[in-house]
């Protein structure tokens, strides 16, 4: 079926032309009723002012909306610099394929099905990757509502708000795994003043992905910013190298994800055929890419104005907010979120406190600086905001106006809008309606927020993102199935990494009289093979041995408890450790996700902390500095701290043992491997595993960076 | 000082009077300077048209803002029948006095200061409350930015939103503890064409709560719903009262309370001088009164519409919400929110999905009906929302419709509008901005949102609705510092109420010979003794004692370590029990919470769980049913429910001794009472408390309903 195999276009700079800038766009299927979906692109493109060559396609007829259509793409004069194929699904691939003959670099698909239940979506989505792979055509979608470059009316789309005349032109560009999600975006920021410089609908990225389409604008002189709309995260390396770009380039990127719930991963999987994955791994995905997440979706419009206002954080330390407002109650629903996404308000320090006294200003001293007592006037907010930005515990100022924003901005909005270039970031929070007063804050450049979800969800995410890790596409373990270390050669694994282990010895299974070991009683004994790794659930472990002579009747045991359990099964041989005591236990794992990459996670151990999923993750390795993060956001290592008189743990030992795992990074044989128990003894006495389970692919796959 | 007493306005006919349709107001501290908060009520009320008389009273003028200024109160033509007291915080507790003598029936303060770090806050609202009590005159605030009456043009604010003209009249009553909300509600509310009947600013609550303020208004024909902003709860029997009298006359009432976090509580105790208290129990508090609890800002002002197709719920089963989208990311965002908030988004059942089919709605079987390939047409819509708003499983549609919406609502927007009257709440988010949309939804009364999370917030608020607990205000412990029980008399008390409990014997702590027991080794001996209520902590708990001459050891350790640890104390009587084994343990216990009354609560025992804050709340008493549901919402449980090939723990006996535990709500003098551990045996072998702390008051005051 395919023949003619074209250059594939991978070139930043050319790809973005064909994208955003094509002289040429065929519209295959291209349809004469206005009602229907086929026939907005046509329409927009027109009524939107593209200025290069339109050929519609459609074969049943001479005349597409009084336009002339063509019968085919091949009887086309030129090859098009772009072509959208609004086809029904069962015609896609076909078309596409003709595409790619042809040699058309770039095709957009419109239509849905390639994510339907059963088998019938994905057998399609392998078909299209394919045509795309073989004839070197690149593929935007399927289910994708189109592309629009608002600086060059490119309104090549099906979504149906860019029907609309005079949308605002910014500088901000969005990819969305949603098509109906960029008129939104687009609608939303039209209502406030706020403008694109163009929007791509991404759909299901069976070729070009969101990581590819944003980083062919990188070098886009218009455009300052990336909105990510993300229903899971796919081709993750693409994505970083993307980001890793942006960073470099001081362009910040804000995403909405999906799938905090599991209900929404569920969705995910059915609206675009990919497993969403964990959130927590999407989040430290994300994290790690430099890219600020917000929760909210009013959020995603409102971030980016601070996010360039606020550079990735490289301190350790949390950042602290200072609050200044004429209106208290508004102030304290922004506080209460800024505290429930772990965004620390401070107080005024008694320096600061003492210079706005001095500026005028009386305030109480409190949590927050409530100018209700100083009266809501120009001068005060002024004062009070110089004194806040210029202080050295505040990384960033809001500051909320209740009412009088709404008739008079010029009393506490003006002078927020004159302090938008202070030595801090300012965001800005009005609560009531207030449109003169955000359009205010708008043109002085100082991000707004139109609820305090928003805001505090904007300022949470703004603090807490990070520069992006160094990175550079790592080999990765092949596919199929990984083989097991049985626990020896799992500690070999350990020692060699440097994560601390407990002693232990292998003995022959059919022990007769008590071992010499080399370490003393009690102890504990395992059965000891690579195909059993949940030695527990079998059976397969004995605590607490007291002496030689019940170490002889424990091992004889298992191998009987073993047979019943695993009939067939002979234990030849048993692992021997001692018991070894602490102040609690943690579990500490390394894995390696296909979309995302290496991951390090630490967990408290135990049924309990399964049930509150209590862990935390980042993209491995880490360093130190980051383990010690881990632990502190680990809600359950408060047990192991001092909680209530307990004696506290060695926690230094602890982040040196998951910084030492996660360097399996750089192993591309290393599928897996998790420490279960790490026992973490007393202050100063170390951490130490006393299980462990290793797989290794067979294998391993490079990838080119 | 304070001599004449006037009556007390208490009937709420007359307090709404007063309130609401003042015939007459006095201004007392009426500023002649427009830039002052002083001169807005003058201001507002004359711009608003109010038709009554008013009176601004200033000792050192002969006019304000033009208008006849008189020297004093006493010094009016007659009393009037409402004044606002606009003075500095000094000034206050005297004018109020002076307002009392002379027969004013109600005073509303705007003056900040009462709630000031510090002994200065408390010690003028003490003085604020004496006057109010001595002279009965009826203070609303301090910190009150004042009333509002729509309907009545009664501007009597100082809030700046309201110097504006053309305030749609709605039937909506808003009561805030912070002043500048009620301006914010107002201006929002107006921006998308939801009117108001009233507004009042409560402030400190010092007299007048948001209870009575609202009970008030429960007999006003133009006021069908009601929206709380709270910053804590203060006079729970009032406003428990008043949200009895609200579910009597089926009017919804939804609230937004602050502190959600510990750093918002903190604030609200600085803004408002009152403890805010754990945020469950106010969670727990609003259920009990049948108040739906937004989360949203936003939700506060949309979920009304909604709380009034949805009623209370009754049954016990989790409610179904069925979504409906022409948007898949749109609809994926409110669904992902929902789940967050433990509300079921369900999947059209078969029998729907071959309605939806032979009604010509094409839809792939999944979590939602998305109707992207359907298409989004009128006909399509409307056939998709009749047959979904049939459906027996749906307990309410969401209906998301996507960038059709904005400029051609007639699409899938109107279908929608077309159905507000349907079997069953029907819910609408619109994805972009769309005010041509939400007028037509509005106007059709379908309730609608701006935003995924509102919308929501909105719905889970709405299902989780619950029709008021029966309740009349209950006798309260009195205060002062209760008395603790021994262990032997705390068991009693639970074999009155029926909570199992292991059995146990006191003996003399001078235990020479090993004792008879009523029960088989091993077992466990505590020193019996009121005064000690943490044993283990005074190293007061010896467990697995094996045998008798143990037993006799173990007791003499006790005393010998008890005097070590508080030397002084000599061990008269021990306790000793049989050791109870279980699958688990968990904690239940009683208590009385002086604003909202008695609860009941469950949570596992244990640091962990105290760590992760895992705890369920009820006002007590609780019947069966609620038992269940507090166990089903303790996330631990699980650990109980046969998590992981565990045996299952007898929940049904946990449920019933909950519920008994609970019926200490009948009995006034009991402050507290704490089981913990109860024991969670396997399925059919029950429960039974091992430890139990008992506090009684010495005296029991009444309250009168």
């Amino acid at each position: 079926m395919l023949v003619h195999k074209v250059h594939r276009l991978t070139d930043p700079a050319a790809l973005r032309q064909k994208l955003l800038a094509p002289r040429s766009i065929a519209l295959i299927g291209a349809s004469d009723d206005p009602a229907k979906n086929a026939a907005r692109p046509l329409k927009f493109l027109r009524s939107g002012g593209y200025a290069g060559t339109i050929y519609p396609v459609n074969p049943r007829r001479t005349t597409v909306l009084g336009e002339r259509a063509w019968p085919s793409l091949a009887a086309l004069p030129e090859v098009p610099d772009h072509a959208y194929v609004l086809l029904p699904t069962e015609a896609v691939v076909e078309a596409v394929a003709q595409c790619g003959k042809l040699g058309v670099p770039l095709v957009t698909v419109l239509a849905d099905g390639f994510a339907t239940a059963g088998g019938i979506g994905a057998a399609r989505s392998a078909q299209l990757k394919r045509v795309s792979d073989e004839t070197g055509v690149r593929v935007i979608g399927p289910s994708s509502l189109g592309v629009i470059d608002l600086r060059t009316r490119l309104m090549l789309t099906a979504n149906a708000a860019f029907g609309e005349p005079d949308w605002p032109v910014g500088r901000m560009f969005a990819a969305s795994h949603s098509g109906s999600i960029i008129g939104a975006l687009a609608a939303r920021g039209k209502a406030r003043g706020i403008g694109f410089a163009a929007l791509v609908s991404a759909g299901l990225e069976v070729d070009l992905g969101v990581g590819e389409i944003c980083a062919a604008t990188l070098d886009d002189p218009g455009i300052d910013g990336y909105l990510l709309f993300l229903e899971t995260i796919r081709q993750g390396d693409a994505l970083r190298r993307f980001a890793q770009g942006a960073a470099e380039r001081g362009r910040p990127v804000v995403a909405y994800k999906l799938g905090r719930s599991a209900e929404a991963r569920e969705l995910a999987v059915t609206h675009s055929g990919a497993l969403a994955g964990e959130d927590d791994v999407a989040d430290a995905f994300l994290s790690a890419c430099g890219i600020a997440r917000v929760d909210t979706f009013e959020g995603l419009i409102e971030a980016l104005p601070l996010l360039r206002r606020v550079a990735p954080r490289a301190r350790r330390r949390a950042p602290a907010v200072g609050v200044v407002t004429t209106t208290g109650g508004a102030a304290a629903m922004v506080v209460d979120r800024l505290a429930l996404r772990g965004i620390e308000v401070a107080p005024p320090s008694p320096q600061t406190l003492a210079r706005l006294a001095s500026a005028g200003v009386a305030v109480e001293p409190g949590l927050i600086v409530d100018l209700t007592l100083a009266g809501a006037r120009y001068e005060i907010m002024k004062a009070a905001l110089d004194t806040l930005l210029a202080a050295p515990e505040f990384d960033l100022v809001v500051a909320v106006v209740g009412s009088s924003a709404r008739l008079n901005p010029d009393l506490a909005v003006r002078p927020i809008a004159d302090c938008a270039r202070g030595a801090r970031p300012l965001a800005a929070f009005i609560a009531p309606d207030a449109p003169e007063a955000f359009a205010l804050l708008t043109a002085a450049g100082v991000p707004n927020f139109r609820s305090p979800e928003s805001c505090a969800d904007g300022v949470a995410a703004a603090l807490r993102r990070r520069a992006p890790m160094p990175w550079s596409p790592p080999p990765r373990p092949a596919a199929g199935k990984p083989r097991a270390l049985d626990e020896l050669a799992a500690y070999a694994l350990l020692d060699r990494v440097g994560v601390p282990r407990a002693p232990a010895v292998a003995l022959d299974a059919n022990l007769a009289a008590p071992p010499a070991l080399p370490f003393a009683y009690p102890v504990a004994a395992k059965v000891l093979a690579a195909d059993i790794a949940h030695k527990s659930d079998v059976g397969g472990v004995a605590l607490d041995i007291a002496d030689g002579p019940a170490l002889v009747r424990a091992v004889g045991e298992l191998r009987a408890t073993l047979s019943r359990h695993r009939p067939g099964t002979t234990v030849a041989r048993v692992l021997v450790q001692p018991m070894v005591a602490g102040v609690g236990e943690v579990l500490i794992a390394y894995g390696v996700e296909p979309e995302v990459g290496p991951l390090v996670m630490l967990a408290m151990g135990g049924v309990l902390t399964e049930i509150y999923r209590d862990r935390v993750l980042r993209l491995a390795p880490v360093d130190l500095a980051t383990a010690r993060e881990m632990i502190a956001e680990l809600k359950g290592v408060a047990a192991l701290s001092g909680f209530r008189g307990r004696p506290p743990g060695d926690l230094a030992a602890l982040a040196q043992a998951i910084a030492a795992l996660s360097q399996l990074a750089s192993d591309p044989a290393i599928v897996e491997a998790e420490v279960n128990p790490l026992i973490v003894r007393a202050q100063g006495q170390g951490v130490m595993a006393v299980d462990a389970l290793v797989l290794l692919a067979d294998e391993v796959r490079q990838t080119n960076g």
